[in-house]
């Protein structure tokens, strides 16, 4: 069988949750909650079930949560998306990301992405018959940020999408006001698309807020605004997510869902879509996941880590030169099977493998998860 | 934006469901059932969520699924597929569907399928860059049949796939061994794929037997075999299917999947497992649509409707000559609008709409729903 991904094998993620697995390692590799859900958005879930929402919902998703999403959207960006004709429920993000790329990118066109990126916009881009123009982010003291000047220079003719991720997976850099006004300023007047992967928009710390696409008339006419209730409501199993979009790009996203998978599981759906009543879980988050990464932060601070700054998402990247000279990939499996504390290297989220001597860690576990890797890894 | 899919609208289901709605007439169009699943499968899903099945599940499909997915399979068509190298979850049948179609038709790739078809097969091969070729199914009183000989003819060097759907939808038709083997000569010494959506397994009537491409060592070993538990467990809108393929078909399948959807919902595929243990629910579906499609014949014995055969799925396909010369869609709306019973016009499931003067309806539906859309039909 020919194959159309022939660059693809098991992800990064796969590899080291089964490696941690065989270890017995604490995992703060692949990103999930080890804590559990509210048990009230399990309890309105049965309740949707046992109310009898268990037939085809719409395709575009169930009215009541596509409410409850523009409302939430209207409510922290400003913006107004129609709640008919602008979002539509997905089996969680990754769904919503590669069915938009399979619908801006068509054969031969150009995708930028920025690198270090997470790693299905790549192959999503291939399966599209798109070609990836992949751009680095820079990385000095300040951390990681995106070089807009090269993006700028890596546009063409043939540029369709340019596909950014605030706050990012694996550096947990957020974009600001100003990056907003760079990617404006590169795309206004240009038929260039963006697809903005904003599954961590609930975990942006130190009172900084969330740089949504949204948030920007420009971008926001132009944007497929991709997040889920994975990373929100510790449910990262659920697989449920949302697009936001200009009505012409939901058109075309919705030709593309609805041979795709149709429509989206509908009790979670219903039960989703009452706990969203209340905007405390989420407008709570930040404080909560900001401890977290304190604490771990506090942890490493006497380690032979270094830490990159962590604006946001739930993880937290560290060189480790002073410990290695190791690969990232062999150091992450050597953390995993000698200090059994598994970590994600972050090359992999390259096009060409690019040693950095950096590990991503996970920190969205119980304090005392945490407590146990910094115990492990103080010691190295 | 330049449209990847120039010929896709809403879907005829969600449209006639619409209409339904807007006329408050019975819907017997868009399949599903009318009435509750089990109870406690919905306690079982519950349970999988209070026991903390709610992160990430293992992106080719939880474990325990995966082994009562081929438990189920080997007890039934007598083929005993890998648990972990041949059995994949999936987001519900669609995407099953559309994932195989990626990895199997690349650009410029032919794809033979059978017409009429499930709307999502065409579009879906559209999008994979392949080229249609429908073969049309031969009708005469004793129903509709597949051309084996038209099949044949209408392969070439450029083929890649043939896509079957058995028991079939919208005709009811169910595949015989005889036909199985017509199919395997046609395949045989080529390296043509099959796609089988059998998400009808369970729906054979009359104490036939379901033709699971499964039962055929020479089919199975080329075959995509696709099937869902939405129709047989009364939960159309949960959307959790699976794909049973050799090893190397199943990791060409997977590299699509892990970054069309990552995996699929972890508590729905728990609780599914949990209810497979106990196989009568699965066994008893045949008599409990056949009681249906029995008393639903029998309503329409004494109309002016003209029964066909209907040997499989939950619908019964009905010639409308007698009453009507309107095209199929305009009957079907006028059914709906002035009879207040919903249908699907047969005519959209073929690539250039064709007019048989034929209506499906759904009897998936309780009782006293088919006896009141009965009383209506039987009063034209
Ligand atoms: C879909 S598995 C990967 C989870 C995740 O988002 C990450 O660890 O980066
Ligand atoms: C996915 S909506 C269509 C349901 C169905 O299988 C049918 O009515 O044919």
């Amino acid at each position: 069988l020919p194959t159309r991904l022939p660059a693809v094998g098991t992800t990064v993620f796969t590899r080291m949750s089964a490696l941690a697995q065989q270890h017995g390692a604490v995992n703060l590799g692949q990103g999930f909650p080890d804590f559990a859900c509210d048990p009230r958005l399990v309890d309105m879930v049965a309740d949707a079930m046992r109310a009898g929402h268990n037939q085809y919902p719409p395709m575009t998703g169930a009215p009541v949560l596509r409410e409850a999403i523009a409302a939430k959207i209207a409510r922290l960006y400003g913006h107004a998306y129609d709640v008919n004709t602008e979002i539509t429920v997905t089996a969680g993000a990754t769904q919503a990301l590669t069915t938009a790329i399979l619908c801006a990118v068509h054969p031969g066109d150009e995708a930028i992405v920025i690198e270090p990126a997470y790693d299905s916009y790549m192959p999503a881009i291939e399966l599209a018959g798109g070609i990836v123009v992949p751009v680095a982010m820079t990385l000095d003291d300040a951390g990681y940020r995106v070089p807009w000047d090269q993006v700028q220079a890596a546009v063409t003719a043939k540029t369709r999408l340019i596909v950014v991720n605030t706050p990012h997976n694996p550096t947990g850099t957020v974009l600001r006001d100003a990056d907003l006004q760079a990617l404006a300023d590169i795309v206004r007047g240009t038929d260039v698309l963006i697809l903005s992967d904003e599954v961590y928009e609930h975990m942006v710390y130190d009172g900084e807020r969330h740089a949504s696409m949204s948030r920007h008339p420009v971008l926001a006419a132009r944007s497929f605004v991709v997040s889920s209730f994975g990373k929100t409501y510790h449910t990262t199993g659920w697989k449920i997510g949302y697009v936001a979009a200009p009505a012409p790009l939901t058109a075309e996203f919705r030709k593309v869902h609805q041979y795709n998978v149709f429509s989206v599981n509908a009790p979670m759906q219903h039960g989703i879509a009452a706990y969203m009543a209340d905007p405390a879980p989420y407008l709570e988050l930040p404080a909560f996941y900001q401890k977290k990464r304190d604490l771990f932060r506090a942890g490493l601070a006497g380690s032979r880590f270094e830490l990159l700054p962590a604006d946001g998402t739930y993880f937290q990247c560290v060189r480790y030169g002073a410990i290695s000279d190791l690969p990232e990939s062999a150091f992450a499996e050597w953390l995993t099977s000698e200090i059994k504390v598994a970590a994600i290297p972050v090359s992999p989220f390259y096009r060409q493998a690019r040693e950095s001597g950096i590990v991503r860690f996970c920190f969205a576990k119980k304090d005392e998860t945490l407590h146990s890797a910094l115990e492990r890894l103080a010691r190295i």
